[in-house]
């Protein structure tokens, strides 16, 4: 048995943190296989003793690779990104790279870690929407402000960087978030019938 | 005046964000003035319209350098790293600047958010303690087991790297958190007089 193999993703489906590795690993054209830890079944397969020795966080996604686990999800696209350089998703320049790097860490340090799911446990069911929704917001605004200066077709210029691979994911589970989803226009009163269409 | 200039440092004295950033600057002598911004002072200074314009997520730091306003604190640490390199904080070998960057990571984005100031207020003043324990001990545990596997005299081998300057502050910063002064041995009631000499 070679130690080296395809790598292996323990990735949920939903996870926005192992969506944004997926995306990575697809655009790089990087063969890998799935194994599924549901975040849901059993209180959480994450937090089995045999999950527990993959990711001490007891979080997906984590990458067997090389012959290493690697967690987190920025390190897990910079490791990529410095080892699978074929189809770049970072730009040479030092401070375009600052401003891809700025996106993915608003996302994943000042907005993701607020409304995940072990946290909104913690916060309780009465308050979970209201505080998710702060988080995000203030996560949001920023970003927006940082993309109209650097965004081009993508975040940042005109190539798809990590920082898509970031944004992406949380924006499409954001449209089902219930706080945003019962903000949205189409969901108020005074909508017209005829905007809903 | 020349837009290029001395590197300017939006900082906080007890921010650990701050301090990890400040840390890299003295390690890699770049001379950089301070431009203090009060957490405290007026409701915050960093919620100022002066400050949102300089970071719009209204934290420090903030470092303007070679005519940019970079962001983030993780994302400075990566960005002095790549235009100065002198004195390197990261390892050349891809694995272990991956546990560099596995250690960062979790202390930016799965203990920092968890438990800074404007996090403790949304929680209030009844549940903040016990819930800044919660993610710490949780980080901290997963932190600690890492850190079996990958150091040697600091964090990441025998060398100081970006973890060390992660870990450093926030090891600190607990040092004086009430839920852990007071969880401390030196502060059990079973704990002999003459052990806390």
């Amino acid at each position: 048995m070679s130690v080296i193999g395809k790598p292996v993703l323990y990735s949920y489906w939903r996870s926005s943190c192992s969506w944004r590795v997926r995306i990575a690993l697809n655009l790089k054209e990087i063969p890998y296989d799935i194994k599924p830890v549901s975040l849901i079944k059993a209180g959480g397969e994450q937090h089995s003793n045999e999950y527990r020795d993959v990711n001490p966080m007891e979080q997906v996604p984590a990458l067997h690779i090389d012959g290493h686990t690697l967690v987190e999800s920025l390190n897990i696209l910079h490791y990529l990104e410095e080892t699978r350089p074929q189809r770049p998703l970072m730009p040479h320049d030092f401070i375009k790279r600052s401003k891809v790097r700025e996106i993915c860490e608003i996302i994943a340090s000042g907005v993701q870690p607020l409304q995940n799911l072990i946290v909104l446990i913690h916060v309780g069911e009465e308050k979970k929407n209201e505080w998710a929704q702060h988080w995000i917001t203030r996560g949001f605004r920023a970003i927006e402000k940082l993309l109209s200066a650097s965004a081009g077709k993508y975040c940042v210029g005109d190539e798809v960087t990590l920082a898509d691979c970031c944004l992406i994911p949380i924006d499409r589970e954001l449209e089902n978030h219930p706080a945003f989803r019962a903000a949205h226009p189409s969901n108020q009163p005074d909508c017209p019938p005829e905007a809903t269409k």
